[in-house]
């Protein structure tokens, strides 16, 4: 819905990136099933973080270039920056490889099926961390609807042996807490960046988001595979549906930016909250899943969440 | 909170009833619960009901004579009525009647587990007749809290077996819905009648409302128990906590005609609801129960359901 300060073609953008972040979420997780049932991994998974970030760094090249050839090169688009301007653009990039490592710890603690519920955590510490670093304001209605949007996506994934969750360790849960924290960090921090200077060329932005989240991820690759990479090869166990998936990353990847350049990270939680509900009922054509009543209930929860956030914006 | 328009001993009376039919409604679970430990209920039923109405009958009586002798009998409290106003006192009792007739076929359908999820419709179809017959309005956001209110009870109330419901076969569904319209139709029909004369004492619009109550239980236990009660007695199998839940069931039932003079159905849906909730944490205590991550889950929905019912009143 258009806010009235909000221009039209801003309007449409805005739009256009939110629904293209969601389809391309609900493909990834369809993806990442079929690719499963083929059997287990057998890429090594340091080397396609790494592409998908070349990739995105190359289509950032690309539009560029189509930019740079219609409109010229302008103090917007121009790809050489400050120090002051790329100082922090690492920084998400660093977040996001700690909170990966992290990753490997908390299953000593917690399952994946109880790691997957702990996960929506991270729609809390998106929005507590929005208003806190941000300092945008959410109405009440709003922050009401963000809540049911965490206990409508954690209803939605239950299952009968969920509850086994509540047995996690301290330990497990301090991990869980402190990956939530790092994965909302890391997404605010990014909008902050993204935002700060809203005339500067967005594929210019990503393009350095993308270098430094191309370093990190070769650090990850040489510290984690570098005897599989040099004794197998970079691209072993790679078949057409590995490359089907980096392509799918390399995008949302490229949606996820445009949000936090045209909407904001509640608009991207809502976003992939909504493409796990749609990934589900595909799931049912194609793989013959069951949706159960719960998935039901909790759609149903996140359905009016949706609804809530959209009529509940703050008076201006 | 207080609308402008309530005068402040109003919103207190309102108040006071809505507590007292949520304390009373936990405790009754809590009740039932208790009893079944002792083994099957050894009573008929239909005795108990039948006394259940004789003694809301009788405490309406004794209030009256209190009223009657501080204030005088006047036209507002006093038992003699007309034609025209006690017409319509036999319909609520008539839809219970009937729907706790149907009770016993739908269980050829559905178990009991399945049924206790199915009863959750009881609140849909309170909302959707509160509009049309009482034709007063629920602002937007009221409705989303119902729905979500409806949605957490669902949800607190899962357990792994929960999603047979799904197979639940046409004719369930059907005598679900219909279950669900009567219930919510006898409910909306009795705020209607108590309402529309708004001096009248709610002691004599009690006592009319039961004594039609009394004669229809009477029919019931006559066409169900008649032999039982002929050959072991009317008080076959009481026991101490059976005249508890006597007592408790009268004073409920009091309660909610309360709730109906000073608040409204909706005011009693969410009163009941939150007693299931309480239920659920006081049997942690007194029974050693488990809460599930799904009560958890249903809990939060339902009390930012309660929130946004109270936040979202329709603009006066």
């Amino acid at each position: 819905m258009p806010s009235p300060r909000m221009s039209k073609p801003n309007w449409r953008l805005k739009s256009i990136v939110t629904l293209a972040l969601t389809l391309l979420t609900s493909s990834q997780s369809i993806l990442i099933v079929w690719s499963k049932r083929g059997g287990k991994y057998e890429y090594s998974v340091t080397t396609a973080n790494f592409l998908v970030e070349a990739l995105k760094c190359a289509l950032s090249l690309a539009a560029l270039s189509r930019i740079w050839q219609n409109e010229g090169v302008t103090e917007d688009n121009r790809l050489s920056t400050t120090f002051d301007e790329v100082k922090v653009y690492p920084i998400p990039a660093l977040l996001y490889l700690i909170k990966n490592l992290l990753q490997y710890y908390i299953f000593q603690y917690v399952d994946a099926p109880a790691y997957q519920i702990l996960k929506n955590l991270n729609i809390i510490s998106t929005g507590v961390l929005y208003r806190i670093i941000l300092k945008r304001k959410l109405s009440e209605i709003q922050w009401a609807a963000f809540v049911l949007l965490c206990a409508g996506c954690t209803t939605a994934q239950l299952n009968p042996s969920s509850d086994h969750v509540l047995q996690t360790p301290f330990q497990g849960w301090l991990m869980a807490i402190v990956m939530a924290l790092l994965s909302g960090f890391a997404g605010v921090y990014t909008e902050a960046i993204i935002k700060k200077r809203p005339s500067r060329n967005i594929n210019v932005q990503n393009f350095w988001l993308y270098v430094f989240g191309m370093v990190f991820n070769l650090i990850a690759m040489c510290v984690q595979d570098f005897d599989a990479v040099m004794n197998k090869g970079f691209f072993y166990g790679y078949s057409f549906i590995t490359l089907c998936m980096i392509l799918n990353h390399a995008l949302s990847g490229i949606a996820v930016s445009m949000v936090m350049k045209y909407a904001d990270n509640i608009v991207k939680v809502y976003s992939t909250s909504v493409a796990m509900l749609l990934t589900a009922v595909v799931s049912v054509f194609l793989f013959q899943f069951n949706l159960s009543l719960a998935f039901f209930l909790g759609s149903t929860v996140v359905s009016v969440s949706v609804y809530l956030h959209s009529v509940g914006k703050p008076q201006k």
